[in-house]
């Protein structure tokens, strides 16, 4: 296996592909030198190659883990150097624009498959990477009329070794999907952040930060580089999903405005939970509850 | 001590004081039956009385832990039945609206200081109470010019014994510190899960939520109860910073539409963080990753 970009997801996917023995060695390639001495210095990587068609040419197995906005070039630049069946695959957390073009940048008798494990931390660079990370998470394919059956299920294979559920998806209905549940809310955290630079805003509040802050935006620190290219590459189903979101704000606003004293109090009690109506706050504040429990643990 | 209100925090704050050894006795007073007897059970309260007047006439120091919507009626409720000389604090998340008021119900001979330890869960009742729910929290205590110094100085004994910093802060500035550094992030996080309900969302999506999703969403399971309260009796300062955040959010969308491929790694690389013109999207995500480091672990 050949990872092309070692950083936090290519590093664990090394080092949990090798834990669990299904690949024989991995290669690495990033254009950053650094992160491919430490990947070898700890264990993530098996060698490296400074040399493109080097580092891919005897690969079964190509996984770009690169920021999605080189996605592309890189699967551009590998193409002419794979082997006859190599496959190649990515764990971008941008689908819709990419995959059809991805697949199109490759020879006849290589095979692509996209993908995308719904893992991460707001942690970045390989010496973050773990072998856990993808235990019991889920990873996304999104297959297209062009892809081939049997290198998908070589691909899925490889993500139910370590442990990860595989679902298959629709790459625009994948973008919409991670919009709502991870796009928006580290676009609302960085927002949070931004917040403190408003002209009327002091950061002194930070100093009586609450854990909901704290949680709220952890995700804040999560590489730079790496969310600019998610933003700009997601961004018709991340603005969309930004506006549902304000309309949610206005809506809240008025119910801030027109709670009631007591309300939540008898709701509780008389646990009424029909949406007849506009909501009042007291609705909203207790279906919030209802829904924060869907979410997996 | 007496403790009126018996959920995480009343119940948290007499398990600390009781540790700490700085109270004789905890006595506690619920509307609620069931939780005074799961406090004595759970070893939070020494005992409790279901007559306000027999819960607070020996007490030194009366902490109010109710819900702030109900703290004002509580003070008037208390007020006939103090002995002279006692102190009553609260803890309240809410001050501007409050402090005055509350002070206006006491007798003479009798003192308020109005208090908010920045701590909490998003779990509530007392079977969440834990002793060292405080340790290395800060307390703010919002003094005015009407309060006794000797009283505020107790007050702050109380919490300083329990490994919290005290700070005295303004009323109103705490409610505007606070709408930012927690109100709004809790309203944002049920704002998000409200989303889940807007027509054009399915609840699908939950499915496959990140770890941002979940961090970001923590606090959208707290009390309703306790919650509905404070937006309601903070919406001033929350509705105004949900007006800056909502301009700051226009501010994002405009620097999403504008970002360029590769801008984020032009500026890791030459560390540019001047704020001149309008801000391009890899410089609000840098930003952001510098604020956030701000926030006190």
């Amino acid at each position: 296996m050949t990872v092309i970009g070692v950083g936090l997801i290519g590093g664990s996917l090394a080092l949990a592909a090798k834990r669990a023995k299904l690949v024989e060695q991995v290669v690495g390639y990033s254009k950053r030198r650094g992160d491919l001495y430490k990947a070898v210095a700890l264990g993530v990587l098996d060698r490296y190659s400074l040399n493109l068609s080097k580092a891919v040419q005897e690969a079964d197995l190509v996984v770009l883990a690169t920021p999605v906005g080189v996605l592309e070039s890189m699967t551009r630049a590998i193409a002419p150097y794979l082997k006859k069946g190599a496959i190649v695959t990515d764990v971008g957390s941008v689908k819709g624009p990419l995959v059809s073009k991805m697949e199109a940048c490759l020879p006849d008798g290589t095979f692509f498959v996209g993908g995308h494990p719904i893992a991460g931390s707001e942690k970045s660079g390989v010496s973050a990477a773990l072998p856990t990370l993808f235990n019991r998470s889920v990873a996304i394919l999104t297959p297209t009329s062009n892809t081939d059956r049997k290198a998908l299920l070589k691909v899925a294979r490889l993500w139910k070794g370590l442990g990860t559920s595989v679902v298959e998806m629709d790459p625009i209905k994948h973008d919409q999907t991670m919009a709502v549940v991870s796009h928006l809310p580290h676009l609302l955290a960085y927002g949070l952040m931004e917040l403190f630079f408003h002209p009327r805003v002091t950061m002194q509040p930070l100093s009586f930060s609450a854990g909901s802050l704290r949680d709220f935006t952890r995700v804040a620190e999560s590489s730079p580089e790496i969310w600019h290219d998610i933003f700009r590459m997601n961004q018709g189903a991340l603005l969309e999903a930004l506006d549902l979101y304000q309309e949610t704000l206005e809506k809240m606003k008025k119910a801030i405005c027109n709670a009631q004293p007591g309300e939540a109090t008898a709701h509780t009690r008389n646990n009424v939970h029909h949406r007849s109506g506009p909501e009042t706050l007291a609705q909203i504040l207790m279906h919030a509850k209802t829904v924060r429990r869907k979410i997996r643990p």
